[in-house]
């Protein structure tokens, strides 16, 4: 594997889980793989379980590995080609990641979207310049429109608490939120679900429809007690609208998963990716209740990012 | 030791004190403990000393370290049980404690008083709550109401510095700062003081009376000239005032510890936590003359970190 | 070698060039010598190329590095000797150099100048203080009058690629930039350019005359074409003016360098430190096309940084 951006990227998404659950139960026994190997994990925007997670996955393959906070400890990067740099931007991308290219074996990123042009964020023009010029393979952070390393750990922990003997019934749904947040969780998770052996279904109020390319195979609906109907996995989520882009249509606190929301679900697991705003996606009672299972994909991080550096340091080879 | 957060959690200060030592001499001789073993430092307050200390003892153990300066590459923390968190804050200290719990073996967290209330501050709400969710073994790298790396450090120098063959006379004394300090310094020094082998003596003005609980056992002036007199070692240091809470009274120069306050001691070694406040805590005089132990007190942080590293990494077995 | 802030501190250039290049073809050949030897790298401000490649060559050569973002993560420092810091400053040079020179085998600093006052910025003061406190060997990473391990990497780059059984000419030529920037650059590639074996040109619009001490040796000439006559290396770089200090006297576009600046020179290479504003110091078609040797430079910064760190560790034994 060259570069980890998007469930597209995986040749065998069941045999990645494998190998992540393998890993889980014995984490040091590809301890020499990332000798005298370098990874660079460069992040424009905050990131606490992503760079612990992926820190601690590369250190336990034997890798070196450099953290760049580029917006405290960098500076503005250009993205336009052509650019007349005379403003406030001091380095263009292209230059940037050559660089990092030069002292890395294996790149990271993590770059939000803006939320005011949807082309602009839809395009991940930031991500496949980076990986363009950085030429090295790349592993997502989180971009604009996905986040891989967290769908996959989301994967992770369905498989481990699926019923046995049958598909599980997955929900995706959406939770209000005081801001205007990025789609790329609930894109990225959709397009993981598509692509893996469940029912899935999401739901959320009228307007917040995802970008279809992510959907493509789910049932959608807008009647959230109708989804979580039979639910083994509900996952919770604030997302802002697709279209027209990055708007707030509505705080309705009934889409906050509570307990009563379980009632009709067959005993559901509830996850979300975090940070969560307490009581405002998800009621104290779930998240402190026997259902949650946030600690435990956050925990799982750690082996989705060991399984996806694992094959990337085979494709260095 | 599955904690180190004050005086209180140690078994027996002066077997640790000796450790130190031992480790100061042969600071490689535990290096394979630590293999596979990874300390999380996070910090919600800036650090100099605390963080290189801590983390090149964490490496001379064999350690991995990850730390995270939350204040920077973070995010702003709830600690109210129950917050509905529509405001500032993006993540609950439970959720954020209990994932990095999940990534690392032992855990290290700065957190600072506000100095707004002393029910909140002297309560340790952050520090308890962070342990009770981290669920890992826990070092404080100094908290709201103490600093025990520091005081452990203080002890090990008044111990290699110690008159022979009776008991050093200790004194804290107080000195003017431009601003309103915590008290977790001297709290944290007096707590260690009143549990060690010295005599030890505090002085301040009036109003500037410490919490009694870590004072238990000193003898208390506010005649600075009297306190001094015949000590062996002096701890300058500001702090605010406990009741009312986090008020600065005076900003009294003649405080200010000069050559001139050595004449009846004696000849007193002079001690700082650092960073100090020079011709304004302690004169440069005597920062730089013969009687400062400030660095060397600075270079056994690293051997304190040690030492309680290694309890707590042989706690883990 | 006990410090490396100039080409002065080398005593043999060639030599230290050609282990650089022995090192790129072998960086792990050394890296057991690095092994219980930590390294601090202090960055009063920000820093991208230096910051990573000095890490790297650290790591390969078995050392821990730690990082100390001061801006962000510490706190103001003191330099003046005798300051009442009764004001903004937390800490004097003096006892946070001397405390890092306790934790660490080797440090390395950054620190800019102000561009406010010639005599402070040009006497070094912070980094000379910064060298006699901390006490153990030291690395500049750039200070307030030179960027040695940006000199070094420039000359490995220039041996690699200089033509066959004749002296290079190398150019430094001035370019435009939106803001005052600092002399340390082009200071620095002077002084190593008048040591090595080259011809030496520099050209720049009048007033932007280098303090002599740097360029003794050099041809300075006002005429840029003249200047590029026949040139091997163009070494492209802004500064603001020494003599009235730190203004900018003109953004004069046709200094700026474009493949017509080329074309009476020896198809000559380009280079320039990094980071560089398209499109105001160099065009894109220069540094997107044949001649740029930009990222090759960046890439030597790793090898130098390493060249160096292998003296300071043999210097250690």
């Amino acid at each position: 594997m060259k570069q980890f951006t998007s469930v597209h990227d995986v040749e065998d998404i069941e045999a990645l889980v494998r190998e992540a659950l393998v890993l889980k139960q014995h984490p040091y026994a590809h301890e020499s793989l990332g000798k005298h190997k370098t990874l660079g994990l460069i992040f424009l925007n905050p990131s606490l379980r992503t760079r612990l997670s992926t820190q601690k996955a590369a250190q336990s393959l034997g890798m070196n590995v450099m953290v760049m906070n580029m917006g405290q400890e960098g500076w503005a990067l250009e993205t336009q080609d052509g650019a007349i740099m005379n403003g406030t931007t001091v380095e263009h991308i292209k230059d940037a990641a050559a660089v990092m290219g030069e002292y890395c074996d294996i790149l990271g990123m993590r770059s939000f979207p803006k939320l005011q042009n949807v082309e602009d964020d839809y395009s991940e023009e930031i991500l496949q310049k980076f990986i363009q010029y950085a030429n090295v393979p790349f592993v997502s952070l989180e971009s604009a429109t996905r986040h891989p390393l967290q769908s996959l750990a989301d994967l992770i922990t369905i498989t481990e608490h699926a019923p046995k003997g049958r598909r599980p019934k997955v929900v995706l749904t959406w939770a209000p939120h005081v801001k205007a947040l990025p789609q790329a969780v609930p894109n990225s998770f959709a397009e993981w679900m598509c692509a893996a052996d469940v029912d899935f279904v999401i739901t959320h109020p009228e307007g917040y429809e995802l970008d279809p390319q992510f959907t493509n195979g789910a049932t959608i609906t807008y009647n959230q007690q109708e989804a979580l109907n039979g639910a083994d996995f509900i996952y919770v989520k604030n997302w802002s609208t697709y279209q027209p882009y990055g708007q707030v249509l509505t705080q309705d606190a009934s889409w906050m998963l509570t307990n009563q929301h379980l009632a009709n679900t067959n005993n559901a697991k509830v996850m979300h990716c975090l940070p969560v705003r307490r009581n405002v996606e998800l009621s104290d009672e779930i998240l402190d209740g026997p259902n949650s299972l946030v600690v435990q994909t956050a925990a799982n991080r750690e082996f989705a990012a060991q399984a996806v550096l694992r094959l990337l340091l085979e494709g260095l080879k």
